[in-house]
């Protein structure tokens, strides 16, 4: 381990993307007098009878829930991408717009309201995965579908606007930025090297061991190198794999499994219900084979040094470049000794 | 007007950093059960003796602030970037490092503590620019900095620490992702064209006259075609001018002018002392003439809907692009009213 990288300010490459990430090691002990988040340790019920994604309860849109035993997923009532949207270019002059259609659902990951992916066993959490291979594969086959986004936004700190568990799936007819950089930067590096970019880095970090939260037989759960938020991890499959799809129920149930321990961890730091952005990029549903795609889930939570203290992505972040005060390396000895 | 992009869902294009924005115009009336942000309309004292930004009171360090009667300018006591840091470049298979050194200043607009600079006059902002233009110009001359970021982060959902007015300046040698982009396009531009890619733009939006908050005759005030934030706006030289550097006395007077009518406009839109990062992006500090830059003045207001109700930037958008409900044009009619 090169202990500049502990000691003084330096800049670190994320591969996947091509852009840079500010890391300040001695920062790591400034004062904060800024703003405190609250914080709410309080039990949820089982059920809530105002909570549109309890099962049996009525949506805004009228539509009724059904009784659901474990994963219910719907369309968005509210969706930011239209299906049945016009197609049209704007080029004007400097003015550049074009239509993106798509459609947007809403996945439960569980009847109980009360839970999180946390609470959960990772056989309940297959389920999930499950259905998220399912949406996938319906998705891919719609012809104005080229990329399918499955995120969760967990705790009202990360915009979610219901406690009840739950992510999302937005798909649309082109690439979104982040996933066209990251979509290049495999390429170059396959057509290059004839083999996968995160696939070497993967045999990197599992040489080097300085990363690695947890692994089992198909899944690596490690602090990526270049992570910007505080408590970033990534999940990676040990086979390239462009898509979730060609994970088998036992990998399906290994990846439940990182996630379960991966989540888990993440509450006990601080004693919380940890909140987070997570998502899973992967290869686009273009009909290609894409074999520069290697599929992974990241996860992207805020909190910096206690359930009340996060890191805001402002100011210098916002018109430079993302900054980090503890590194990954730190970060990730603190999640290891939860596991 | 193109009546589309106010009805269906569609993308919109970022010439300067060659990334969309996807736009969903139907969305806006959405409901919000999410967080609430904490509004405080309190009035602040003049003066707070436990604040380390007012005159005469003493810092963490144990230095003691003059007492300055305008603008104050200090380097960071926790200052993100070091400038007697050692250079280091890793390159180690795909762990990619490089040392980065910097100085990191603080500049205290007022020494009421009271004020942010939509409650001062165009005669005193103006000192702030003229502050602005010595830091940049001493900084320019040390030749291990490249590069100066200029920004403001106010109101506490904004990361801001203490509610002092106060802005900072984060200078380093190398660009940052998002200068770097702009570096890149303009340059483009300019190679291909031989002239302003941002000049060429505003010409555009003159002539239009359909997102211009307000101009004088050195400034214009507009909400940017790609604009991310639900109120996002820019402030930008109508002569082309690579830094801010070349600005005369009175041109200095009219773009405080412009940010006066800008932030007062912000306040007034949900009677709250409105957040907002702000910061300038402009030429880097290379020594080359950088014919390419057209500098401006950039805000990013996370307010949506209320002095309560924010925009969250998660999910989605951290995974794939930036996500907007009201439009550029519909947000510039409701700014232009409170002009
Ligand atoms: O420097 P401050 O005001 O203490 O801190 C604030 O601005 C910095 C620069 O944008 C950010 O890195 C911090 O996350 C934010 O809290
Ligand atoms: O769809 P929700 O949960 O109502 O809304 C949340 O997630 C969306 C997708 O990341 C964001 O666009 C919203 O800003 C956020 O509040």
């Amino acid at each position: 381990m090169n202990t500049d990288l502990q000691d003084y300010s330096h800049k670190r490459l994320n591969i996947l993307t091509g852009e840079w990430v500010l890391v300040s090691p001695h920062r790591a002990k400034r004062p904060w007098q800024g703003q405190n988040e609250v914080v709410s340790n309080e039990k949820r019920p089982s059920y809530d009878e105002s909570c549109y994604l309890c099962a049996g309860n009525t949506r805004i849109n009228g539509e009724i829930n059904p009784n659901y035993q474990d994963v219910f997923v719907f369309t968005n009532d509210f969706a930011a991408l239209q299906s049945d949207s016009k197609t049209f270019l704007v080029e004007d002059g400097l003015m550049v717009a074009q239509s993106e259609t798509g459609i947007c659902k809403v996945i439960c990951f569980s009847p109980d309201h009360s839970k999180s992916l946390a609470d959960m066993k990772p056989a309940e959490i297959q389920k999930v995965v499950f259905a998220w291979q399912r949406e996938f594969k319906e998705l891919a086959q719609n012809p104005n579908i080229n990329y399918v986004q499955i995120f969760e936004n967990k705790g009202a700190v990360m915009g979610c606007s219901n406690p009840h568990p739950h992510g999302q799936i937005w798909s649309q007819s082109t690439l979104p930025n982040e996933v066209d950089k990251k979509n290049t930067h495999q390429l170059n590096y396959f057509n290059k090297n004839n083999s996968s970019l995160l696939g070497d880095y993967l045999t990197q970090e599992l040489e080097k061991n300085e990363r690695i939260i947890f692994q089992n037989n198909d899944f690596v759960v490690l602090v990526p190198f270049w992570a910007i938020w505080p408590f970033e991890a990534m999940i990676v499959p040990k086979k390239v794999q462009p898509d979730i799809l060609t994970m088998s129920d036992n990998e399906a149930l290994n990846f439940a499994e990182a996630i379960a321990v991966l989540t888990k961890a993440y509450d006990k730091l601080f004693n919380t219900s940890f909140p987070y952005s997570s998502g899973i990029h992967q290869a686009p549903t273009n009909g290609q084979a894409n074999n520069h795609w290697h599929w992974h889930m990241s996860f992207y939570p805020p909190l910096l040094r206690s359930a009340s203290v996060k890191k805001f992505m402002v100011g210098y972040e916002m018109f430079g470049s993302p900054q980090r005060d503890i590194t990954a390396e730190t970060a990730v000895k603190m999640l290891r000794e939860l596991i």
